[in-house]
């Protein structure tokens, strides 16, 4: 459906849409832009033949590309819209796949005055605790929700292509607003996140004083798992969707103290229901992943 | 290695017991005591194979039984000694397989006046989402960690008989005090199970204002596993063992302030370091876990 397709930054995503696309013929040519500093990770793309070229110039990257598609971490976004600007063609559909969607439309307005309407924001939701193209894979988004979060002059012919490219990937697509999905997002993925880092953290610290780790079982490993993520990339998504993160730290704190005084007072029946409304809720979750 | 092994309680810890000790031939008979209200439980056992008979009434249960292994919840466990009570025997070897340890020898203590000799207490650090009879296996102790947590006059043979016991099972056998017990266990198990409830029944209730579960991932997933525990069993612990938690509980709390106040203040770098020494300290729990 496309000619060919630029993928600036080439790690775990951009390699997993390389791929997914590639194997679902999507486009005749596939290059990626990145960093000179990236080389030795665009040479192991190229190797794995996972792109067909890769690029450290955007003028060569960009010739020719039908669809440009970002997958950076947050925080290089604005100056990937810099690199992008002085080549921006408007007959190409450009989108992203950055975990949170206001930073990103804000650095597209702070560097072109407002977004171009050939902008599709987009975010699959998908990842993993490994991160690299070495990690990449064509399945990654294959039964997958991906929401794109147009705005309101987002050319209607570029979102129903981004949204035909990720659904033929797999995905099943959902549209909705900036402001909801970054709401949504704080809470089913940044939140957590940031619990599990907090948990590592303090257990780390009392495991140097005193072994503790090994008498953890499964219990804490699958907890957490996310705190393996990248340090980099998961500063870059909490700083940049803090206005939706602090709000819910401090409900959750909220909750702590709530558990903390019925334990205190021996509240045992309140405590129950606290545990099984939780167990309940996750019931719910795990009967919509089976839909 | 015992003649009669009698299992109080025979849920999924319970069954696993007997389960792996019929399996290793550590027992020529197998029964289980019960209260009349789990006698559906009690008859799923005996239907299963796991043990070769029940009872209600401790006085045909423990007959001839050489060993006795408590694996109740921990809120039954005072009920279980005034049971066993009038027919205590001294040269059998009683132990139990309970999650919280000051709990348990304290309610030995008030039955007993002070713990008996040849009560030997021990937590086996396996379990699962799962509870009942019938997810019981003979591998659930398998290459996992039990602790044993003597007392200073606890019997040197019976402690010995209930280690080589679990050694035949697969477990790894460590000895410490039940203070240590009680405060490894709550950092390790009991405040991530506290955690992983209150994030589940937060964003539970968010959910049932608006969609937020469909667009939860792999991450929450894990990371909220154990919130499908049994709400009475954790009820239990978590009351046992609160003056151990409620400490731990105002320490996460102070944790996730400082990652708040990072936010607020944009301290890129401290964020870095705390996500960063988190990540590293989660690789050295699983390095721990494949030695």
């Amino acid at each position: 459906m496309f000619d060919r397709l630029c993928i600036v930054g080439c790690g775990l995503i951009g390699g997993s849409i390389a791929r997914a696309a590639r194997s679902q013929g999507l486009c005749r040519e596939i290059v990626a832009l990145g960093r000179e500093v990236h080389l030795p990770e665009l040479m192991a793309a190229r190797r794995l033949g996972v792109v067909d070229d890769y690029y450290t110039s955007p003028g060569q990257a960009l010739e020719r590309a039908d669809c440009v598609i970002i997958a950076t971490p947050v925080g290089a976004v604005r100056s990937v819209f810099e690199q992008l600007a002085p080549f921006w063609n408007n007959t190409t559909v450009y989108s992203d796949a950055c975990s949170t969607k206001a930073s990103v439309v804000a650095a597209a307005q702070a560097v072109f005055g407002k977004a171009p309407a050939n902008f599709v924001p987009a975010h699959p939701i998908a990842g993993a605790e490994r991160s690299g193209v070495e990690a990449s894979s064509a399945e990654l988004f294959n039964n997958r929700r991906l929401i794109i979060t147009p705005l309101a002059d987002t050319d209607a012919a570029a979102l129903d292509a981004i949204r035909r490219f990720w659904e033929q990937m797999g995905s099943t697509v959902a549209v909705m607003s900036v402001e909801h999905h970054d709401t949504v997002l704080a809470a089913t993925s940044h939140l957590p996140h940031i619990l599990a880092f907090a948990l590592a953290g303090l257990l780390g610290r009392q495991d140097e004083q005193r072994e503790i780790f090994k008498y953890a079982a499964g219990g804490f490993k699958d907890f957490s798992r996310i705190a393996s993520s990248d340090p980099t990339m998961w500063l870059d998504i909490c700083l940049a969707n803090k206005q939706e993160i602090m709000p819910l730290i401090r409900q959750y704190r909220a909750e702590l103290s709530r558990i903390e005084q019925m334990l205190a007072d021996d509240q045992a029946q309140q405590l129950f229901e606290t545990f099984a409304y939780a167990r309940d809720a996750r019931q719910r979750f795990l009967d919509q992943l089976e839909d």
